[in-house]
């Protein structure tokens, strides 16, 4: 009894709506679930990482995989970029966690580091322009911060009313650059990842650089900061970061070698629809609807 | 600089919105901040909390403070009571950590407990209906997941379109019965808190008992267990539970004597409103949207 609780079960018969206020039904009995979704998923429907645009943070328990997004945020990818290429994170330390908030990693105040051929700073990418190049793949539910949401290039995303603007929005694990008060004051050089409820009034507060894609585990544990923000008060109660490395330049032999499903392809869609309407039987209500943030975005080894 | 990234900072200018898809403008220039508000709040806008809803969990870390809630679950609460007066959580462990999911608590399935006088399950509270006695704070924005979404008797909390039924929702820090694979299989014995973004797949799926207003820290860092659903694989990884007690039966010198921010106050209402429209200087964007979990639910000290 105890291992079904709260737990996303293997069943797949269809349970009836219980509560009063039930969504419509789902379209199909005994559909397919996710995990028999994603067996079945075509090859095509993968997308490699790129090694130029992943990242490996080595902590003292293990491997942090950061996916870039430099559709959305192209200076300050190819900023971090260039500050893994000269090292900066390494001896660098995780400064902060904040309960349901931020986790975040760089160089404390009283040990600073200057950047060598990286830059200190770049101007905010919060937002972009929509393009025909970048698929977006909507989700039918009303969001509160938006006008819609969704994923795009593998990414939570959300769009303004007339379609034109859009951007990365504050998920569990999202990956942003911590700024001081202009909007042009990050850069990189201060990472932090969400680590609690999505803190969605950050969106186009902040730019977002990316996501962690394996190892969030690792960061979300961090013992919470006694400090105002959650910072830690005492260089002992932080963690050391032992490097910070592009894929590209670690040996092949070493490389995690991911792939993640591409988020404009049919079987994510399928996803969406089986996350929507929970047929596990462990669910009574199989809710009928789907947050932007509550929708994983499975990443595996290459062709497992 | 660093200090101010990513902050809940304390400057009150109101800063102009830069993005294409900014909301309307506050309504109010140069507002008071959230801490302002709480600073000026009359005594009544605040509520003690009843030492006979209030269960503290002693850690070998600390201590969590749980409040119950018993305008929805009150079979629940009553057992949970129950299962505090016969000692039942004391020596038990945490058992489970699921990342941006639940971290839970009880007895392992290799160290089965019986209860005594309290009940092994209740029958299921997953919603109730509206009453004229339990007041709603209601939020303007819409919500992904149920008509409308606020919060009643100091909890989070949904109403179906009708305003007939209401239910408790999984925000962060919220309290849960785990059951097995059928409704009325839950009663208290198993416990777990959300411990990443809200999983409101879950509402309407299984009874809510209350929130940890206090020493949320202490669970969420628990490391997350490798087994399936984040269950700890050995016994060493367990932590053990010390005791938990209801407040009234512990001697008055121990107690926290926490009061809590009513949810339908004045002071409550300033508070959305502060909230919703981000007015401290760090914030470009003011953001004008708020979720229902995203909203923090204010408990300190008494008369502090």
């Amino acid at each position: 009894m105890q291992k079904g609780m709260v737990a996303l079960c293997a069943g797949l018969a269809l349970a009836p709506a219980l509560a009063a206020d039930a969504p419509a039904a789902p379209p199909a009995a005994a559909a397919p679930s996710m995990a028999d979704i994603l067996a079945a998923s075509p090859a095509g429907d993968w997308r490699a990482l790129d090694p130029n645009n992943t990242l490996y943070m080595e902590l003292p328990k293990g491997r942090v995989i950061i996916e870039l997004a430099p559709d959305f945020a192209p200076k300050h990818a190819a900023n971090i970029r260039a500050l893994a290429k000269e090292g900066y994170f390494d001896g660098a330390f995780i400064v902060r966690s904040q309960d349901n908030y931020v986790v975040q990693w760089g160089w404390p105040e009283d040990m600073p580091r200057k950047v060598k051929k990286a830059h200190a700073a770049e101007k905010a990418e919060f937002f972009r322009a929509v393009s025909p190049d970048l698929p977006y793949t909507p989700l039918p539910d009303p969001d509160t911060y938006a006008a819609t949401v969704g994923f795009t290039a593998g990414f939570p995303a959300a769009r303004d009313a007339e379609g034109k603007s859009t951007w990365l929005v504050h998920c569990y694990a999202m990956l942003g650059a911590g700024r001081g008060d202009t909007a042009d004051s990050g850069g990189g050089a201060e990472l932090y990842a969400v680590n609690g409820h999505s803190p969605r009034h950050l969106d186009k507060n902040v730019t977002l650089v990316g996501r962690i894609v394996q190892g969030m585990e690792l960061l979300s544990v961090m013992p919470r900061g006694t400090g105002p923000l959650g910072f830690y008060e005492t260089p002992a109660e932080r963690t050391a970061i032992k490097s910070v490395r592009l894929e590209a330049d670690v040996p092949t032999a070493e490389r995690a070698n991911l792939e993640a499903l591409k988020t404009e392809s049919p079987t994510f869609v399928k996803l969406i629809d089986a996350r929507r309407f929970r047929r596990e039987s462990w669910f009574l209500d199989p809710s009928g609807h789907l947050g932007v943030c509550n929708m994983p975005i499975p990443v595996r080894k290459r062709g497992s």
